[in-house]
């Protein structure tokens, strides 16, 4: 257990390459940015998600433009020259924001949340619009959006930022004109028109905690219905790879930054999508360099092929347990006793 | 006004058959059984979906097997030879059974509802489909799951199926052992597995209110997010031709009981899909017929290609009323002064 620890720590300059030479970037995911040195410790390069939501809780009042530029400004810098893509505010559902006067509503996880909620709340949208503009000044920024179900809604957030843009021109605010702008794919529909929104932004990030409870309509906080949560479901596959293959098409960047990302498992199923980021909580980071160092890219595509042929969750789950502690009993085998 | 009334009457005996001569069967949406003779009066030609549901509410004990029969039997006995299509019991979501002691739900429209809540309730279940059965030896009948998520899902509704069949055959009980076997597409997973789905059943059911509302992550009945629900959403014009296209290739039928169906303007992209039954309520029936026995399956095949092509629903939506207003003004243009 010891010696497994040292392994991991000893990963963390190198980089997560497969034994075939494919490159993946690993990031972080954080909330604050104290949490910084976690990512940087367990040899993360980057932000690939960081979740705004926490400078708007717990307090009376939402925070400054003035004030949220300090801390992206402060992000930023100390990521140099990794980048850090910062999620504009995403509320409603499970989140909450006490002074932001949410209707009741019931089913929030399909209500007023995410972008829906800054393409109503216009004034608190452009604010923090402007305070990730700024900040982009000072290093390496991206801005993503949560939950665009489709291309008008993108195109919304476009003429926003488009605005804001002109703003700070305007004042001789100095920002990154070409700061990079890309969504999460966490709805069916954004999946469906993947290949539509590629030729709308940047880049994609799955949210695949989101995109696997609309997909098979489960509530993955409900006790009751949890079993039906699965990761690995066929159509949860299907709609992953038609999000890949769009963007390869397009020739845009796929990341992805759900919980499916952190887990060590699922590595070489997403080496066979062509992942080339992937985001995740510092801690996790180690483990999934550990698969992805140890094992070819052209494995991870074989599996997926025999993985897509397969109907039921079960069935998928059951192949990549056996198969990877076939292939790879050091990393997927049952513990030596 | 009183003319185009006369004018929808007169097609009740008339085949809802388009001009280059593609059939479609229209049938109807019902809860009760008195709801059959206003189907029968408005030219439906079976029922597409009989919502079980009703059996159930506002009562302090669920109906029995017996009772459940003897309702499915009458029903079946009204319209020989059109079939009946029952669906098992949809409660859960907004609906609401008190003596079925649902548990408080955050999101119930992702919750314990539909099947989830039959598989759980199993002897309820059992009860239904024996009540189902006996009643499917009187007239043709046919059986239909709501909510299916996917292939695993629908192999354990046929396994207590299977079961039930057996129950009956050796209490000699009389059923149809051929009786159609069929599932709504209403999650977006049932949609991206839709292949593998056909090789279970003998028919889909397109249940576009659900389908919608979980492909674009939107309660519909949220008024703050009401906007975003959009039949004509690019993702859910690809998801229905998803199923459609599975189902063709299956060489099963396809049909549609959403609300979609029964919208005149969106019947000739319905037809364009290749749909060859819909299902809504009785007094939509004439009004569907009229286009559908006014116009090409070929216009509808060329429309549907076109709004393929535009990527957001209020280009779809403005394509559809533009287009069917210059090629059929009768019908679409705007009324004559
Ligand atoms: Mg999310
Ligand atoms: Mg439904």
């Amino acid at each position: 257990f010891e010696y497994l620890e040292k392994e991991l720590e000893s990963y963390r300059d190198l980089p997560a390459e497969t034994t075939d030479g494919h490159l993946v970037v690993l990031r972080g995911n954080i909330e604050l940015s104290q949490e910084i040195p976690a990512v940087i410790a367990h040899g993360g390069e980057g932000i690939g998600l960081f979740r705004t939501e926490f400078l708007f809780l717990n307090r009376s009042e939402p925070p400054s433009e003035e004030e949220q530029f300090k801390v992206y400004r402060d992000m930023v810098q100390k990521m140099i020259p990794a980048p850090v893509t910062i999620r504009t505010l995403d509320v409603g559902g499970d989140k909450f924001v006490p002074e932001i006067n949410l209707a009741d509503e019931a089913n929030p996880a399909m209500g007023l949340r995410a972008v829906r909620f800054s393409l109503k709340e216009r004034r608190l949208f452009k604010q923090q619009l402007r305070a990730i503009l700024r900040a982009s000044a000072f290093g390496c920024t991206r801005i993503m959006f949560p939950m665009i179900s489709g291309v008008a809604e993108m195109r919304q957030c476009r003429a926003l930022l488009d605005e804001v843009c002109a703003e700070l021109l305007q004042e001789n605010q100095p920002f990154d004109e070409d700061v990079e702008i890309g969504i999460m794919i966490e709805t069916p529909s954004a999946a469906l028109v993947a290949d539509l929104l590629a030729e709308e932004v940047d880049f994609f990030s799955i949210g695949t905690n989101d995109l696997i409870q609309y997909c098979l309509a489960v509530d993955r906080g409900n006790e009751h219905v949890a079993y039906l949560y699965e990761p690995l479901h066929p159509a949860i596959l299907r709609a992953i790879k038609l999000v890949c293959d769009a963007g390869r098409r397009a020739g845009i960047r796929v990341g992805m930054c759900g919980e499916m990302a952190a887990e060590p498992l699922y590595a070489p199923i997403l080496l066979g999508f062509g992942f080339t980021e992937l985001s995740m909580n510092a801690a996790c980071i180690p483990r999934v360099k550990r698969v992805i160092r140890q094992i070819s890219r052209q494995v991870g595509v074989d599996v997926l092929e025999q993985l897509l042929k397969l109907p039921t969750a079960h069935e998928v789950n059951r192949y990549m347990e056996e198969d990877m502690a076939h292939r790879f009993p050091d990393i997927f085998g049952p513990p030596a006793i």
